[in-house]
């Protein structure tokens, strides 16, 4: 059975180019998953020094591959060299980080209970839980796709992975797989630790595969779902780490909207249009005091007068925006912004739509995420209003207070009210822009993420892919090298209960 | 409506008493868990040294009632005093092992990265998730029930907890649960964070609650079903840990036969029928060579030849075990044992089945778990042929290996083999007996337990009802104390990525 040719689409004019690869056959899947388990096995078993340089040597070929990819990522998205230059340094950066990690070696948990009076010797260690399945996200070709931080995270903790390439942006997949195969092999690995497979189907018989043991995916509840279900089918299940997208509110106090409202305005339109509104930690929607809403909003309004319509990742994104926002500007309620939609490609101009407390209880819709540049600006009468309103809004990815300068009582219990549906709170700030470290949280209780106990960003990111293994009375010789009594690895251990740093 | 009055059942003599206490109804539930999430405030907000003398002080309870909690517990179970006053040592360590966790501070994960050009300060710690439901196990009526680890790691770390009572240690919950909330009391907090449900349906009403946060079970594939599609039904998804039994490969490599093969049946003998074979570590499956498997057998014989009958915990399981043994016994297969049934109570004598390893190949079930004394002796020829069973035996809490004292390439090969599968890893030794310390990982793959990644006994334990949080540029004052910029709680830390003990 042939299968197609991939095309690869241009937003801005929907020109289409065949790409000189088809459809991955379900045969030549297994073939992948087989390359991938016999490389995942000299993968597992490298030192974290070894893997580490394997991450910077993926990251050099990365950077020599810039030109080819960035140009081929924005011919695929339209969202600039600017933004795609900045999203291939977050990867490289990305990789440097996570090969700190690894360095440091207190991911793996190392902890030794030494043998007591009628107790044996236990010690524990986290091991890779196998090959890993990595989705990427339309939104984030580079740092959310084939060199994201899955792929990233996974291969540093020791598991070969098979990436999804994204029908958005194909090119780009093959671009980036590519270099970071270069890498591998210059690093004296198996380029088969990372490989790419293609097709509308593939995505559901690569998480079905018996040999796949954790799947890493960024996108849109509906695609999840999908997988979910075909995971549902398995034999043997295997846990699902989506990342699906987030209302992401954000409230201003009376203290703040008197001090600095039009400064928190024009921050709040640079955040929700920042990749014309194509980030999941966009701020959908912003709850504004009564009394300060209707400056807020002009100023909003004059910020949008001044911009150019942008393009979106795609027709479907288009088409969905269009829907939305068509609907809300034929509502009773203020729309500001142009009319949808463009007719060059899949440009769109952003606007703001103006509810009040009331209309959100009225009307639980206007808390769903709309993918691109919009937010909904609630106008609350009371604090109370406000709390009812961030209660009804959907655990989300982040979370934002604007306070005032001094003391802002409003403010302190505006924090407590978004602390437990909030992966990551913002203070005085906006929530797009998600830093790369060791503190970095990037989850969220359902529906904003599948697990509210994992991220997809900063150091914990390599969790997804471990589990703890215990060896009781294990020989010296037969242990995980992390495990043996004289630590050659020099890891960070936990000693008959005590922290022991590296030597 | 009147709901029924519980029963408490002596297994020894299907005698039946009437407590004074009657089904949960579901708006006695309400209450309940609004009591709960009341406390839980209090709990969440009192610092490490005030939780871990919480801990202490209902460990003190559980010792002024020990006389009381063994004598119901032995009258309900019939485990016999000697284990059960072992076991409520083993709570009471367990409540001190989690005060020593909580006083550490480790387990909140606070990381600071500090702000820098360009980079917003991000602070991480871990934070309680909410209420938990406990779910506890008839074979543990005290370590895995109401006084057992998922009560004391919620608590440890700031989650109140309801406990549905099991209806085999009714008594024995009522008398733990009172213990518990007194010694709550005596340390300044409310009673009302651990509290016990009684009755059939209540389980799924309790884990369909809006208000609870995760669920803690320790029991049957069967009864999990049934929680898990209750949960499934929720409109905000719980994440539920599940401890399901296993069966535990031992193997026995010809050079540890060679060596010491009558000790080792003794051994795994004396294992298997620890409290009568109710363990969920009981090694259920042996592989033995085929040249040394008739000695090893001759000792189980003897061995057997001199035991007693024991009692089951209850009349089901006790069905459960002589439908089992007896289909065994009318098979053409050896079997080493007394018939079953015997009249009084649940009684049952012990028994083992030998196959070999073609017969695994033509019947999986022989690879099932069966709850009481009994194991299953396969015959290997090869060593391939005892890694094909090993790789048939689903995955389990516990893999163990005798190896021989020199050099013996057979349990290297043995030890990779079992690897993927097993939570834990047994040296030379037997599975039964879970030590509480810092490295015990006590969990495993599916169908042992529901998420590889989580243990129920050990430190980490206390991670099921955990979720982390990020805090970007929120003012000091207003941070969680572990991570405000003096440390005020002395918590060891990572700052700027470099780990900060204790000071």
């Amino acid at each position: 059975m042939s299968s197609k040719l991939v095309q690869s689409i241009d937003p801005r004019t929907f020109e289409a180019v065949e790409l000189d690869v088809r459809s991955t056959t379900s045969a030549e899947l297994d073939e992948v998953v087989a390359g991938a388990l016999e490389a995942g096995e000299q993968l597992a078993s490298a030192n974290p020094r070894e893997r580490a340089d394997l991450l910077g040597s993926m990251a050099s070929a990365l950077q020599d591959d810039r030109s080819d990819i960035v140009g081929a990522a924005d011919r695929e998205t339209a969202l600039g060299p600017a933004r795609l230059h900045g999203e291939l340094d977050r990867c490289i950066g990305q990789f440097g980080h996570l090969a700190d990690v690894v360095v440091d070696g207190a991911y793996l948990e190392a902890t030794i209970d030494h043998a007591g009076a009628d107790q044996p010797d236990v010690r524990r260690l986290m091991v890779p839980v196998g090959m890993v399945a990595v989705f990427g996200a339309s939104n984030f070709p580079l740092a959310f796709s084939v060199p994201g931080g899955d792929t990233a995270s996974a291969i540093a903790v020791g598991c070969p992975v098979v990436v999804k390439a994204h029908p958005s942006h194909p090119q780009t997949c093959l671009l980036a797989v590519r270099a970071l195969r270069r890498g591998a092999v210059a690093a004296g690995f198996s380029d088969r630790l990372v490989t790419l497979v293609f097709g509308e189907s593939i995505g559901r018989a690569l998480v079905g595969h018996e040999d796949v043991s954790a799947v890493g995916f960024t996108g849109s509840a509906r695609a999840a779902d999908a997988l979910q279900r075909a995971i549902a089918a398995r034999a043997r299940p295997i846990p699902f780490y989506g990342e699906l997208g987030s209302v992401n509110p954000l409230v201003v106090t009376s203290a703040a909207a008197a001090e600095r409202g039009d400064e928190i305005a024009r921050g709040l339109l640079d955040s929700f249009t920042l990749g014309n509104g194509q980030f999941c930690t966009k701020p959908g929607v912003s709850l504004v005091p009564e009394e300060h809403a209707s400056r807020f909003v002009s100023v909003l309004r004059a910020g949008l007068a001044g911009r150019e319509p942008g393009f979106l990742l795609n027709e479907a994104i288009k088409a969905a925006f269009v829907e939305r926002t068509t609907s809300w500007r034929e509502s009773a309620r203020p729309w500001i912004g142009d009319e949808n939609p463009h007719t060059a490609g899949t440009s769109v101009s952003a606007g703001v739509l103006v509810v009040d407390a009331t209309d959100v209880q009225r009307d639980a819709s206007l808390l769903d995420e709309c993918f691109g540049p919009v937010t909904v600006v609630v106008r609350y009468g009371s604090l109370g209003d406000a709390i009812s309103v961030l209660a009804a809004v959907p655990a989300s990815l982040t979370a934002t207070v604007h306070a005032g300068s001094g003391s802002d009582p409003d403010a302190v219990r505006l924090l407590a009210a978004v602390m437990p549906g909030a992966g990551r709170i913002v203070w005085n700030g906006y929530p797009t822009g998600v830093r790369v470290s060791w503190a970095m949280h990037h989850g969220g209780g359902s529906p904003a993420a599948t697990n509210p106990q994992h991220t997809s960003v900063g150091a914990t990111a390599v969790r997804r892919w471990l589990r703890p293994l215990a060896l009781q009375g294990v020989p010296d010789a037969l242990l995980p090298v992390a495990l043996r009594e004289a630590n050659p690895l020099g890891v960070p251990r936990r000693v008959d209960g005590a922290m022991v740093p590296r030597p």
